[in-house]
């Protein structure tokens, strides 16, 4: 997900999962031996451990998972070892196709290459007879990487150990989002194994440029039998990996917007300054287009940098409801903040607000972010030149009912009133924020299956990251969407990013159990009320 | 010299002395073949080829320097062969030892490596037993480059076709300033191997760090015996190599002088924000360095960019004579502004000024300019990060009688008045401005070279770029500092950087004229009233 740059970000998950952590867990090992046939995990304290699906049927399928891990562990590493990136245009057809062909093996009846005008994504269902369908959302891209920074070479997906989980396959995309993926298919190879349909119908819509803001992914859900498909589902959901050190996981009603963009000035696009660098003492007579940049930034947020000042930005936000602040209350008082602030390397929050007023603004206050600056000599030293161009790699993160079409045409007009028409605006992608009801069928699924696991899940009210669920979400299709999935992995779009495949810590799932739950999850989908 | 990104700013410079073009240039080439036994170039027109030196001498000399050729030629090949480049701290002392014998090869009695607290320079000594000592200064060192951007290998000096010139070596530091200096070597060469002492006593002061703002050169010409032997000198000059197409040249009475530093704001510095670089949605609660940064830089220029406002900037400003007036307007009136607009990709100057204020602006007014921005994400497309992190690599331009230690000083307390003191300044070098009369005898010496010569030479009040000739013009030295040589390269700082070996423009100097224009130099220096 492009949610996640997932050191920092999966730290942050982490400890708002563990924020929320409210029941005493005590796990020992003897009962989670007995209970790996009926449960995910044996959880004294835990009340319910009976499962929504025929517990004969359970005992096969988990047996075929435990047949099959090696297998699934294996597709994993060879998945990692095609890395698609849209940004290079590095093997895109190669990754659709592969991405069809993983969920023909599933089991998926049919699966196609769906051509847009950028990448192409794939479609596959899984026609299971079932009253339900329920819909999945994968992405097929990663992020890009730098092969001088990682431990291990980023494709060839090396199994480490990782103190406090177990052991772990190292590569791009290990949890973002292949890692979680893969073990979604390999409950399916499970079901396949043993014989045991799916109780719903499934259908899977995957993109290749999820890692660029889904530029094209729209035309993929707009293709009418796709949307008619969509329409019917119960909600969509991406598979995640996400449990901290004690099990915990977070259920997000939602997540922000985002755009992202450059801010380009430039002598050839202002028609002042130099059409390319020149040497600085020129400066005297010449303008310079990357000073011209930073006075149109400054523009743009408060002069701390923490607010945007963009005319009208807050026009249209809505401040949280009382239930809002009051899962982030919870939140707030059941954290560790201080242990947050070091992971994060951060001694204060903006104005150094208290943590749940910290943790509100994060919720509920849309940002304009610098992601990066690039202009003129950018190496060791310096170097005596006035460049013709600077860029600032930018993002908006929204929240409703911001709307991306609104942020642009809103920051567009920013600048041309205070006279930077000649400012470009080169947008790379964004969606609109997303929200899902907490009574939804697929959130309260979720919860029923996190519980029934005995893992703790907390809701949290919104996302601060983003991702395309507004492509569900609004209309058309306004489909409940969500993530779901336990077992662990970090590092998105870091280096060393990696995905536990084999637990030693009783509380997070290994790789069998991490399908299972997938498994369980659509017996809760079919059956819940 | 760092002065020049060369490609732009010898256009500047051609374009400069062009316009102060004014009497008419016909060339006959059978008139300069004539001509080459007793001067640089036969000039129609020109009232003055008798030459200060004995004319039995100078043919013998010229003769030696024709024979001399190959391996004056083959001497410049090698010596770019061996780049010295201390912001890459690559071959540094190799470079320090080659300039080292280079001296002691063209005839210098004594040549020693001289240590710094940096990389070392080179100090070589030649008594003729004249009355008048004339220093040298050299720079043994090199600008970085990327050979990816060359169109042959940087360090094979090859050489090519130049149009409109001739014949040109192509390689890093062919003109800047390896192929000058080479040419007065082999002027020395000519004289060893003609028998003919030169007529003044030599002493030749040379650095390895010119590129990154001299910072230890202080150190090599405060040796109490160095500084002893400057002091003794009519003056000291850079060999220079920057005839226009027309064979103009400039003699600059002055520099700017220039701060390089980088503006540093950090989470680490600031205490506020992340130590490195976290997910781009944690924004919402957490400051952000790269903001910080942006909001410091918009408080150094007026909203336009082009005017420092840093607190009490100008004080010491010195506003141009009527004398430097008069100069900056001949200019200006003789000078063809369209192509020089063209050639820098400008289409306008400052405040769409008229020429001749936009040259008295070039020269008057010192600049705040930024040459680079580095902070977080560089590369294709974006990342979702707030950097822990972000750099401004800055350049200040300072006019008599600015100093440097007085502009490090008021921009540090500028930043500080306004609550910046987290942001770092990285000074990275620099040097104060530079003037020198334009009746002493070293500019006089080289007026009177040029126009014995027929080169047309321009009185230039102020170099925009800058060198560290306030090291010799300030005290204690006090000394005339100036640039002189003739012959033709261009691309200092760029790709593709070359210098003419065999000319084939009648108004350009090929090796051979370069060589003897120094010797001529020499003479002048010894003669002149």
């Amino acid at each position: 997900m492009q949610v996640l740059i997932p050191f920092h970000k999966i730290i942050q998950g982490c400890l708002m999962r563990k924020r929320f952590c409210s029941f005493p867990f005590s796990v020992r090992l003897g009962v989670l031996k007995t209970a790996l046939l009926t449960g995910l995990f044996a959880v004294t304290g835990s009340a319910s451990l009976v499962f929504a699906s025929d517990s004969d049927d359970y005992a096969v399928i988990r047996a075929a998972a435990e047949k099959g891990k090696a297998a699934s562990i294996a597709r994993l590493k060879e998945w990692i070892a095609l890395p698609s990136i849209a940004a290079e245009d590095l093997n895109m057809p190669e990754g659709a196709e592969y991405m069809r062909k993983l969920a023909l093996d599933a089991g998926f009846d049919a699966a196609e290459v769906v051509p847009t005008e950028g990448h192409p994504g794939v479609w596959a269902t899984m026609d299971n007879g079932a009253e339900r369908t329920l819909a999945v959302y994968f992405m097929y891209d990663v992020k890009q990487y730098d092969p001088a920074e990682w431990s291990s070479p980023p494709l060839a997906g090396k199994i480490i150990d990782k103190p406090g989980f177990g052991k772990a396959m190292v590569g791009r995309g290990a949890v973002n989002q292949k890692g979680p993926q893969a073990m979604l298919l390999a409950g399916l190879h499970a079901m396949k194994e043993a014989g045991v349909k799916p109780p719903v119908n499934l259908v899977l819509v995957a993109e290749g440029e999820e890692e660029i803001g889904s530029p094209h992914f729209k035309q993929i859900v707009s293709r009418p039998d796709i949307m008619a498909k969509l329409k019917e589902s119960e909600g969509i959901f991406i598979p995640i990996g996400w449990q901290d050190d004690k099990g915990n996981v977070g259920v997000n009603l939602g997540a922000k917007g985002i755009v992202e963009l450059e801010l380009v000035a430039s002598g050839e696009s202002w028609g002042r300054g130099p059409e390319k660098d020149i040497h600085s003492s020129l400066k005297a007579m010449v303008d310079s287009p990357a000073w011209r940049l930073v006075q149109a930034l400054q523009t743009l947020v408060t002069s701390d940098g923490n607010t945007p000042a963009i005319d009208g930005w807050f026009e249209n936000v809505r401040p949280l409801t009382e239930r809002e602040k009051e899962l982030i209350g919870q939140a707030a008082a059941s954290s560790d903040e201080a242990t947050r602030k070091k992971l994060l390397g951060v001694q204060h929050w903006i104005d150094d607000l208290p943590y749940q007023q910290a943790l509100e603004r994060l919720a509920s206050q849309p940002t304009v972010n610098i992601e990066g600056l690039v202009a003129g000599y950018t190496g060791p030293g310096g170097k005596t030149i006035l460049p013709g161009r600077a860029v600032a790699k930018m993002d908006l993160r929204l929240v409703p009912n911001q709307t991306r079409a609104e942020a642009e045409a809103k920051l567009r007009a920013h600048l041309d009133e205070r006279g930077f028409k000649d400012v470009e605006m080169k947008i790379g992608g964004g969606y609109d924020p997303t929200e899902t009801a907490e009574d939804s069928r697929i959130i309260q699924a979720e919860m029923a299956t996190y519980r029934r696991a005995g893992v703790n899940a907390t809701l949290n009210p919104r996302l601060a990251g983003s991702w395309p669920g507004a492509m569900f979400t609004a209309p058309p299709l306004s489909l409940p969407a969500g993530q779901f999935g336990i077992g662990h992995g970090s590092g998105a779009h870091a280096p060393d990013e990696y995905f536990v495949v084999e637990s030693t810590n009783p509380k997070v799932a290994g790789a069998v159990d991490a399908a299972m739950a997938f498994v369980d999850f659509f017996y809760q989908v079919a059956e819940i009320e």
